[in-house]
């Protein structure tokens, strides 16, 4: 049985696949594998764009999501082995599973990093449960580790304007946030954008580094299609010649949640008069939602190279390419 | 682009063209253009009815509709512009409209008056402000200033029983309350009904006379069809002669927050006594929920002439031809 | 028009019927009566299982299900005749269910037990009233006295292994928990199993007995089809010879609420060993959900005698027969 909860479950051949059936179905194919089918979405943590997206993703191929939020209408569950069941949680996450996994054909799960530490989170212990108790394909709509979809997107972004990205200048520049932002989403795009050759800099604040074990992974994935990653911690670095300028706060290396982060390196904000210096063919990507003024200025969004709504439109076509491949349609 | 916001968007050959696709779509015909289609349903306010009626509408024809619900999972939104993004609001209206209008190929939109003052709500500011930044077709549930599609389902169920209403006779008729509602009801079946040429005869206390301005554009409306619209302040006018009483609480002229309203003018209630003054051919409206024995004795919504389920269905019909005229199959 | 709220609505013959239905459906079948129509859910009570079972249920077959939560974007219902609405209720039922009786084919309600006595709860006055009131077909997912589509469910899980089910030994065993449940379970269980002639034990603890009406009414249907059913307060009784043992917890007898029943009667939980001494083709059941380690072992729910998620299975086939016997497509 398929799963994807992170970017070794495709590899990368098996992202590059997945992005040219993406772009097929961009381009007004439907994907068969999804008629009739029923998704549903498992939602531990909020959303707006994975939500409507999944949905769309199924809807538009004739097939059915169903939406599942914690709080809304569903138990909290209980996910501890061994536990006497005597307090709050009235359902053990297996009996769920085991439930749900009876009724859809894939079960699509958003779980949050929990910021106590890069290694946990890294180890993603419950997303890893879930994938292990179901009885169905388990797609991830973001965990603690990884966001696989989203750095999809990002990547299908970035080939519609360079189908050969390999040594393409990528930065992936933080920015300032007023809380500490799970790693998910940069860890994904690093290892994506990696996978097919680019030469990635990755640009943050000293104490902000993502975990080196992610970067070395990462590396390793470049090297073997001819890109590169490299660190930086200069504000300024890349902004004279990245053709991608990734946008993304996330939380101190280490333990997140333990050092405050509101107003801290407020200089690392992305103004207009450091895109000007940018290539005239260079992509603004943020996978959104964004702070105004407090990651970028308000002004920059206007700008022509911004294709954060492409990004949000490609989320589409890289579910269904990956529900498709779930559902075993294509090799 | 077509909108449908406000009455204005239809104008009165519009508004019956619409109704006419309403009726055919009552009689058993399927609106072809919603076949396959997205309808995103935004509420940053609530509904029982209005979603219903949506959904059923998409899905009888063969459409989808996503429903997201303000608080119900997804982020409150900020929608003010130049404004530095540190507080709460971890999305911005303009990035949310651009995302939706990527999923959808329709945007539902429920907002709801501030009753700060009736012309801050005429003018409808939040609500156009999604009409102008949203890359899709945007469609009211109801904002501040009106109700559309009540509007339009209204006039459907009285030209059921006239289908030529020029010069007919009709009350619309305040009634108490405990808090101060929007007049976003009572302005769309004003227009609406003007526009097909009634004879109408707006009945309020003094202090709650809809806005000047709205009433002086209904009357317009009227004229240019042979019909009228007057005012007054009796309790009792009405109630010998008039084919349509339609009843329905708002607030206060002006200010309607600044004045209290729970037991004002209780004698305003209509009772059965009243109702049996009434022709026997006479239909009593009211666009739901209610509150019985405040606003009308229950006894009364036994009566015959009581139609305010034919209101609530024929919701369904004039929505799923409003949307078929957003998606342009219809001239 | 037909509605399924209890047993009765069924009988025993109607039963057997559906479930035949349901079993053509786990086999492939899809219910014809079910495309294109609307079944709207309505939860005034929180729910995993049963909501997605008839999602599922509906979608597999072409259909749609619209889904209302109290609390959850609709307004909370007044219920009471003759009340002047002035307080925090909005609408009152009659007019939410002359409403929706005009947007769907079906309406699906959950109401749950007030637990204030047996005979108010099998009274079922709320669901009485929503079933007298409604213009469309009414379903119950669950009331104050049954929950018939569980009970079917339970039913066809045991024809599965035994398809002459009569006087097969069957324990319906009573276990701890931390708070007086509802007993519409345990009721639909009871006279489901004994309408096809189950030799039944229910077994329970002093003050915990089932309904004596009730328990009246399943012998009724018991010995017309050559089963029995008797009652036992020994924990250890049936545990050597029952082919079925269903597992349920459920609140004091009389006024459930009035006592506490945490930690009482802790040694009736079953344990591995109980389940060791039953022959090795018992089937164990439960509805869901369940609190381990205070109902049951941890351990004793990977016996291979354990059945829960076929039961959670089949709800979706009863589902869509009871639908199609709504729909009038089944004699």
């Amino acid at each position: 049985m398929r799963h994807l909860t992170r970017f070794a479950d495709l590899g990368a051949d098996g992202a590059r696949r997945l992005i040219e059936r993406a772009e097929a179905f961009k381009g007004g194919q439907l994907p068969d594998a999804l008629r009739g089918r029923i998704l549903i979405l498992l939602f531990l943590a909020p959303s707006l764009r994975t939500r409507v997206s999944f949905q769309v993703a199924m809807a538009r191929a004739g097939g059915s999501a169903i939406v599942l939020e914690a709080g809304g209408g569903i138990w909290p569950l209980e996910t501890r082995e061994g536990i006497v069941m005597d307090q709050d949680r009235v359902e053990h996450i297996e009996e769920a599973l085991g439930t749900l996994s009876r009724y859809g054909d894939a079960l699509a799960v958003r779980v949050f990093a929990e910021l106590e530490s890069d290694e946990m989170d890294l180890a993603d212990r419950f997303l890893n449960q879930i994938r292990e108790k179901s009885g169905i394909p388990v797609i991830s709509m973001e965990s603690a580790a990884e966001h696989p979809c989203q750095g999809l997107a990002d990547a299908m972004t970035i080939l519609e304007h360079h189908p050969d990205p390999r040594a393409l200048p990528v930065l992936l520049r933080w920015v300032p946030h007023v809380k500490p932002l799970p790693k998910a989403v940069p860890n994904s795009f690093l290892l994506t954008a990696a996978a097919f050759g680019c030469q990635i800099t990755v640009s943050a604040p000293h104490g902000f580094e993502l975990p080196a074990s992610l970067v070395g992974a990462a590396r390793m994935l470049a090297v073997a299609k001819g890109g590169t990653v490299t660190e930086s911690a200069d504000p300024d670095c890349g902004s004279d010649g990245s053709k991608v300028l990734y946008l993304k706060s996330w939380g101190p290396a280490g333990h997140p949640r333990a050092t405050p982060v509101a107003g801290c390196h407020a200089h690392w904000r992305i103004g207009s008069d450091w895109l000007g210096q940018m290539p005239e063919d260079a992509l603004l990507l943020h996978c959104l939602p964004l702070r105004r003024n407090v990651e970028i200025e308000e002004s920059a969004l206007q700008n022509a190279r911004c294709r954060i709504f492409d990004q949000a439109e490609n989320r589409i076509y890289v579910q269904q390419a990956a529900l498709e491949w779930l559902f075993g349609a294509q090799a």
